[in-house]
C-alpha cells in the first residue's frame, strides 16, 4: 500500500474506517509558519459527515488533534501527527459483507491483492480515508499562503447527475459556493441538484457528477517537467481520491475540437506582465504553470454503494445476492470538493518547494 | 526538473532535441530478463519521425545503443542505460525562436522557471524528449511479459478532430492498428483521419484527437491505495506526456450520465473466476485491477508550433508576431500511440514488482 | 526534517519528548504478518526509561496503542500507526535551557537550521524519539522472521568508558545480555560498567562506549549496490541514532592493519554451503550478504547533558555559564541496544522486500 | 540494484567494467550553474587510472562527454547526462574467473542475488563503477560553490597499512595532498607508503588503510534529522564506496575513552560567529552542521584481488584455487581520495538544496 504522498511536503496517512481512529503525518513542512488546530478543524468540518440531510447521517464530530510538530501556534520544522478519533462506527451494519462483495466497490480487490481486508466499512477504502488527506492539505494550504497570499484554491460541484451549474470558472464565488450545501455555483442549481440527490437517497440509489476547481493567482513557474508536470502530479492526486474517473485541465476533453490556430493562447502584455488571451491551456504550459487559472475537472462515479439488491459474488466464489446497509452518501460529491482542494493544496506546496530548492538567484 | 519516474522499475530520461542525444537510465530492472537490441528499437521505430507522410520529415532513424547492463542478450540487474544520438537537427529554423515565446508552447514557462533555455529545437520540451520514454518502456514490456505473457497493451488513435473511429475497445486489432500510418482500429477512419492531417499541414494548422488504450489479461492485484491507485499512477503517466489534457478511465466524464444501479458492475462466476457483467469500472476498483480489460483515454491538444503567423511576445517583453519554422507534427497522434503503450508498460512493471514485494504468499 | 526511513517498509516517526506523545506510521508492510500488541510493547519495555537504576529515572511506561493497519492480530497490508503518549515530562526543569544552548547537544544548530526550537525536553532531538523507531522496528521484525524464521539480530554493549566486554561476536548470548542491566554479554563486565555509569552519575558526569550488533542466519543476497549497500543502509541507519559518532563492519578500522592474503576471507564448501574460513568481511561483500554472521561495532559518545557547570552561550549570542537540569542517562548505551537492533531488523527488511521485488525465479 | 543517490541532486550511475562504458545521469541540478567539460573531466583525471607507478597500469583517458543539460558553459536545469567510453578492457584477462569466485570480492554475492553475473573486469562491483560518482561529483562542486564559494573539501590519506601521516587536520594543506602520488598530506609520509605499496605490489599483494577528509567553512544547519542527519547521510555514502569498512566523524571510534565533560565541545563567541573550544562533534550536533570543520575518516581494507593463490571455490561449487589475473590496484586509497570528496559533494549538495526548499525566511 502506497498511503504516502509528496516528496519535500510528504504526507503519510493512516486509519481505517471502523479502527481507532485515522489521521496524517507531514514531514517536510517548513518551520516558521502559523497553524492552529482551528485552521485544520475548519477544514476537516468541510468534509465531515452529518453537516446536511444530503450526505451520510453517520454522525462523527472528526475532531483533529495535533500531536506533535507545532509549538504555541507555529510550525518547528519537525513532523506534524495529526489524529482523529472514529466515534460513531456501527460495524454490525456491515456483518454480511464480511463475506460478500459490493458490486464496484474495493472489496474483490483488496481480498485479491493482500488477502485480507478490513469488512467493516470499508476499512481504507472508506471515504473516511480522505481525513488525512483534508487535514494535510490545510497545513499545505497554511504554507502556500504564507509565501504567496494571493494564492486561491475554489472548487465547487459542477454537475450532479444530469444537472449542471452554469457558471464559468472565472465567475465562480467562493462564498455562494460554501452558502449552499451541495457546494455548487449558483443558488437555483443547488436546489435542483439536492433535490435530485434526495430523490435518488430515497430510491436506494446514487448519483455521480463533475467536480470543477481553479487556482487563481499560483505563481508562474511551478511544475517539473518532465514526469512531475503541474498537470501530472494534479492529474495523480486527483485519480487517487476515491470515485474519481476523470481528469482534465484547460481545453481537456474538448481540445480535439479545435485546430491548432484556434486552440493557440495568444501572449500579450498586461504592464509588466505576460497574459494569454485565452485559457485553452488551463495555466499550465510544457507543465509548468504561466500566471492564468489552472483550471480543472473531475469526474466522479455514482457511489457504488447501494440500498437495492444487486448481483454478486461472496468469497467463497458463489453467486448470491446483496442489498447494501450501513450509512452512506447517496452522492459524494458535496465533500469531495474540500478532499478535492486539499489534493490542490498538497501538489502546490510540494512544487513551490522544489521550485525554492531549484532557483539559486 | 524531474526527469526520474518509478520507485522499484527506476528511469531517468536525459537529453535536448538538439543536444547530443536522447536517452534513458534504467535502475532496477531484474536480472535475467531476455533483452535484446532489436526489442528496444522496434519500439522506437513506431515512434521515430519520417516514418510516413502525415508525420514530421525530421529523418532521424534513432538508433538505439545499450551501454550498459546486458550481457548476451539477458539483463544483469544491474542499470541499463540506452542512448539515442541526434543527427538530423537544424537549429537555423529556430533562430527566431531564441528570443520569440510560441503561444501554448513551453518557451516562455521554461524561461520563467529556470531563467534559461535551450531554445533549439524545444529542448526537453520537444516531443524527442519521449523516446526515452519508449525505450524504457520496451524493456517494462519484456519484464511484465516476462512474468505475466499474456498481458497485451494496445493503443490506438479513436479520434482526430471531429473524425471518430467507431471501432470498440473490446474489438479493436493491434495488427490492423499498426497497418495504417495514422494508427486507429479500421481503414475507413485511418484514409479520414490522415486526409484531415494533410489538410491541416497543408495549411500550416495542426490537429489533436484522442487516443484510447487497453489492457488486456492485466493480473488482478495491481495497484497501491491510496496514493498510487492504479488509475492515479496511470493518469500521471499520461497526463506527463506532451500535449495531452486530459485522462479518464472506464466510464470516465460519462459516469455522471448513470444513476449507480445502471453504473455499477455486478460480479459473477464464469469458472474458477471472477467476472463482472459490465466494465464501467475499466478494469480498477479501489484503485486495483480487478482482471477486467483496463481501459483509458487521453486527450491531446492540437499541436503548439503553426506555420501561420501569431500573435506572441518575446523575451524582452515585447508584442510580436511570429510564423513557425522547422519541421513538425500536424498531428501528434500517431506518434503519440507507442508513447502512451510505452507509459502502460512502465506502470505495470512498476505495480508489479511492488506486488511480488509485498505479498508474502 | 527527514523523519522517514525505508522506501519498500517505510516509517515516518513523530513526536517531541515534552509534546503529546510520539510514534511511528509504517507504510509498505506485507499483509498476513502475525503482530499483536504485546510485540511491540516488549520491544519499548527494553528501551524505556526508569528500567533500572543506571537509566534515567524519568518514569514512562511508553504504552504503545496500535491504531491502525492490523486486524484480529494479523497485519492487513495498510498503514501501520503506532502511538506512544508522553506522561511524565516536566518542562519546568528546562526553563533555563530555552534559551541557553548545552553544549555538544542539538540546540544551537536546530535554532540556526529552524529559526525555532522546541527547547523543553530537548524536542525532535531528545532521545524519545527513538520510540518511534523501536516499535517500528518490532513490526518490521515480525515480516522478517515470517519470511526467514531463524534471522537473529543481537546487540550488546562491548565497551563503557575504559571497560571492554571480551566475549567475541560468535559467543555471545542474548539471554545473558538481557540478564543484566547493562546489556553486556558477561556478569563481570557488567558489574564493572555498572558501576562505570553509577560513579560517573554521581558525579554528575556521563560515559559514552561501543554497542556491537551481530546478525546470525542472514539469508544470501541482501543489499543493493551500488549505492544502498547492505552495509550503506546500515551505517545510514546506525549513524542517524542519538549520539552515534562512527560504525564499522567486519574488520572496519583493524582493516589497515593487515596485508590482503590475510585479510582475505578464503571460500570453502560446507555440504551445498558456500562458507568462508575467516570473516573480516564481516558477512558482506560487495555490498551483499554471503551468509555468514554480519557483525557491526558502534561508537557512542558520551551523553551531552552534564550535572556540571559548563561554559556556553545563550540565544542572544551572549557567553554565560550552564548546569543541566532534568533527568538524563549517564550513560545511554544499555538503552540504545534495543535502538540498534530496531534499526537492524528495518533495515533487512527494506532489502528484503527489495530482493523479492527483483529476483525473479 | 540501487544506483540512484539523492532526493533533491539525484544522480543514477551506469555502467560496467568491460561494457560499453560508464556515466551518470544528474537529475535535479538548479539551472544558471557554470560548468565545463574541463571542470569534470580535471575531477576524473585525479581518480583515473594509469596516473602513476603505484595505481594499476590499466590505460584508459577516462574522457567525459556532455550528452545533455548544459549550453553554453551553463546549466539549464534539465538533466546532465555524463558518459564516459571503456577502452582499454582486456577480458581475457579474465576467462578463469567466470567460474571462480575471488575471495573477499563480490563474484559470489552476485551470482546468489542475481543469479547472473557480468564477470569480466567485475561489472560494477569494479572501482570503475565510481567514474559517475566523480563526475557527479564534479557538478555538485560547482553547484555548492556557487552558493557557498568558501567551502572546500579536501580528503587525503592519512595511513597505508601501518604508517601513518601525522599531520592534524586542520593543518592539511591540498597542494601538498595533490602534489604527491599517494596524496598523503606530508612528503615523509608519502614517501613511505609508496615504498610500501610498491612493495606489496611485487609481492603480488595488496595494503588498505585510513582516508580522512574534512570540510572548511560548512554553512551552518545543513543536515536533516532524524534520519538524514547529516554524518547519516555522509556514512550512507562512504559505506558504499568500494572496500570502505568503517566511517567515523568527530572523536569517532575514539569518544568512549572521555568522559561527557572532556569531550563536550564549550560554546563561545568569537565576534558575531557561535564557536566550540574544542572540536569533538567534528562539525555536526544533532545531525546539523555547526560551521566547524567537518572531520571524517573512513577504513579502507586491502584489495581483494591479489596476484598470489588463494583457496576459492567456483560457481559449480567446488573447492579450487585461483591466482588473480588483470591489472589492479595493490593499494586503492590514493585513488579513493577524490572518490570521498566526490560523495561529500554530492551529499552537500543534497542538503543545501534541501535547506533552501526548507527555510523561509
Amino acid at each position: 500500500m502506497s498511503s504516502t504522498f509528496g516528496s519535500h511536503f510528504k504526507i503519510s496517512t493512516w486509519g481505517e474506517s471502523h479502527g481507532a481512529g485515522v489521521g496524517v503525518v507531514i514531514d517536510g513542512c517548513p518551520p516558521g509558519v502559523s497553524l492552529s488546530r482551528e485552521m485544520i478543524q475548519q477544514a476537516l468540518d468541510r468534509r465531515r459527515p452529518g453537516q446536511s440531510d444530503i450526505v451520510t447521517p453517520r454522525q462523527e464530530a472528526d475532531e483533529v488533534e495535533i500531536l506533535s510538530g507545532v509549538l504555541d501556534g507555529t510550525t518547528l520544522g519537525t513532523p506534524i501527527a495529526l489524529s482523529v478519533r472514529n466515534k460513531d462506527h456501527r460495524s454490525s451494519a456491515y456483518d454480511e459483507m464480511q463475506h460478500i462483495y459490493r458490486p464496484s466497490h474495493a472489496d474483490y480487490c483488496y481480498d485479491a491483492k493482500y488477502g485480507i481486508r478490513a469488512w467493516a466499512g470499508g476499512g481504507r477504502a472508506s471515504a473516511r480515508e480522505t481525513i488525512g488527506r483534508v487535514a494535510a492539505g490545510a497545513v499545505a494550504e497554511a504554507v502556500v499562503r504564507r509565501l504567496c497570499p494571493d494564492v486561491a484554491v475554489i472548487g465547487w460541484v459542477e454537475q450532479v447527475h444530469t444537472i449542471v451549474c452554469p457558471v464559468r470558472p472565472e465567475e465562480v464565488n467562493a462564498a455562494v459556493v460554501e452558502s449552499n450545501i451541495v457546494r455548487t455555483a449558483d443558488a437555483e442549481s443547488a436546489a435542483k441538484m439536492a433535490a435530485a440527490i434526495r430523490e435518488a437517497r430515497s430510491q436506494g440509489d446514487s448519483l455521480g457528477g463533475i467536480v470543477a476547481c481553479t487556482v487563481r493567482n499560483c505563481p508562474v513557474g511551478l511544475g517539473d517537467p518532465v514526469f512531475d508536470k503541474l498537470e501530472a502530479t494534479l492529474a495523480h492526486a486527483m485519480l487517487s481520491i476515491p470515485a474519481c474517473k476523470g481528469f482534465e485541465v484547460g481545453s481537456g476533453f474538448t481540445a480535439p475540437r479545435y485546430r491548432g490556430s484556434e486552440h493557440n493562447d495568444a501572449f500579450y502584455m498586461e504592464g509588466e506582465r505576460v497574459r494569454t488571451r485565452t485559457n485553452f491551456s488551463g495555466g499550465i504550459q510544457g507543465g509548468i504553470s504561466n500566471g492564468e487559472d489552472i483550471n480543472m475537472r473531475l469526474a466522479f462515479k455514482p457511489t457504488a454503494t447501494l440500498m437495492l439488491e444487486q448481483d454478486t459474488v461472496n468469497d467463497a466464489h458463489q453467486e448470491v445476492r446483496l442489498r447494501g446497509k450501513g450509512r452512506h452518501d447517496a452522492c459524494v460529491l458535496p465533500r469531495a470538493v474540500p478532499v478535492v482542494e486539499a489534493m490542490v493544496w498538497l501538489v502546490l506546496c510540494e512544487h513551490l518547494l522544489h521550485q525554492r530548492a531549484l532557483r539559486l538567484n
